[in-house]
């Protein structure tokens, strides 16, 4: 089987953990596209946010009821992919440029639960980390943050600047807490394993189901 | 002698350290007021940034020259107030709602120099803490950070939330770690001693310098 079907795969295990009724949290990327389709297909009452405007034009277009994230302070459920899988639980996020969101989605879940193919799991997360920075003061952040380069991308819906940090990730907790404490940064897309319930990641015609240690 | 003219001798004091030629960070505040009307009345050629609109207009009204942010990479000097002065160097900054900005900009400066009336040092910080929020998923934002409080003010010049942070600070470090991780989150009014390059606390009519340790 090919990274299209394992996608599909994993992705049609996520949608068999929503019940009626849940509020749910759509991600972003090729393989939550995969969800989307396995989640109308199963017509239930929904009400869902999405961490993106592509994913919130495909569900709707899907038939699903996606509503202004300002309607919850909480979500039964989140359903996203990854770039990058360590073995510890850390994630890799935002090659779509949407991790500022994502984030925010993953957190307010009750469960977030992350879908991939089998070559989304690393031995060891690798550079770049996507970051999203602000307009203010933009040269001073990338100098503060070398080796950083600017991605050639629209703004973020919420008018952020889409980085990478190119810099060593020997310590994805330790790099994770200096991104986050570098004024001009608004997020980046390190995901600690504490934000991860489960990680269902299919290999050929089988899912695995991965949970971060603690 | 009254807070004001506290104020007035601090701000005197540090824009006596501005030389001819310097970029400069602006801050924000009653006391920078008085630090604007001290720099434009030495008349030196500057190129300054301003972390606010109000300090932008107040700054141009005097005849300093303001440029925007974009234009430089580095500062020599930033001139601040402080809402709050702990005795090992941490601040809270943020009572006027530009604190992301001012945290950038005294980042960005070779010497980050606090200004401060004799009523701002504190034996320990106290709550409340400013936030800036992201407007996407708020709800969720303020409950992962209860306590906190919205403000009732206008939108950050970045388009964020301001609120109040009014849960414990009894280790400011661990408190500054924990809003920088928490999805939502922009920026927060806790800046490190590691941020600062010295305080100039005015004292009736002298002025103390102090340098935090480290």
């Amino acid at each position: 089987m090919g990274i299209e079907a394992e996608k599909r795969l994993a992705a049609e295990a996520a949608a068999a953990l929503v019940e009626d009724g849940m509020r749910v949290g759509l991600g972003t990327g090729s393989t939550v596209a995969f969800l989307l389709e396995a989640l109308a297909a199963r017509s239930l009452d929904l009400r869902c946010v999405a961490t993106s405007p592509r994913t919130e034009e495909a569900a709707r277009a899907l038939g699903l009821a996606v509503e202004p994230f300002e309607s919850f302070d909480r979500l039964d459920l989140a359903i996203d992919g990854a770039d990058q899988i360590a073995p510890d639980g850390w994630l890799v996020k935002g090659g779509g440029a949407a991790h500022t969101r994502e984030k925010i989605v993953a957190a307010a879940a009750d469960r977030f639960v992350v879908i991939a193919s089998s070559d989304k799991p690393v031995d060891r997360i690798e550079p770049p980390i996507p970051l999203e920075l602000m307009e203010f003061g933009l040269p001073a952040t990338l100098r503060a943050l070398e080796p950083t380069t600017l991605r050639d991308v629209p703004r973020s819906p919420d008018g952020g600047v889409i980085a990478d940090y190119r810099g060593s990730v020997e310590d994805p907790e330790a790099t994770a807490a200096r991104l986050a404490a570098t004024p001009g940064v608004v997020a980046h897309g390190l995901f600690p394993p504490s934000l991860v319930y489960e990680i269902l990641v299919a290999r050929g015609d089988r899912v695995q189901r991965l949970v971060p240690p603690g």
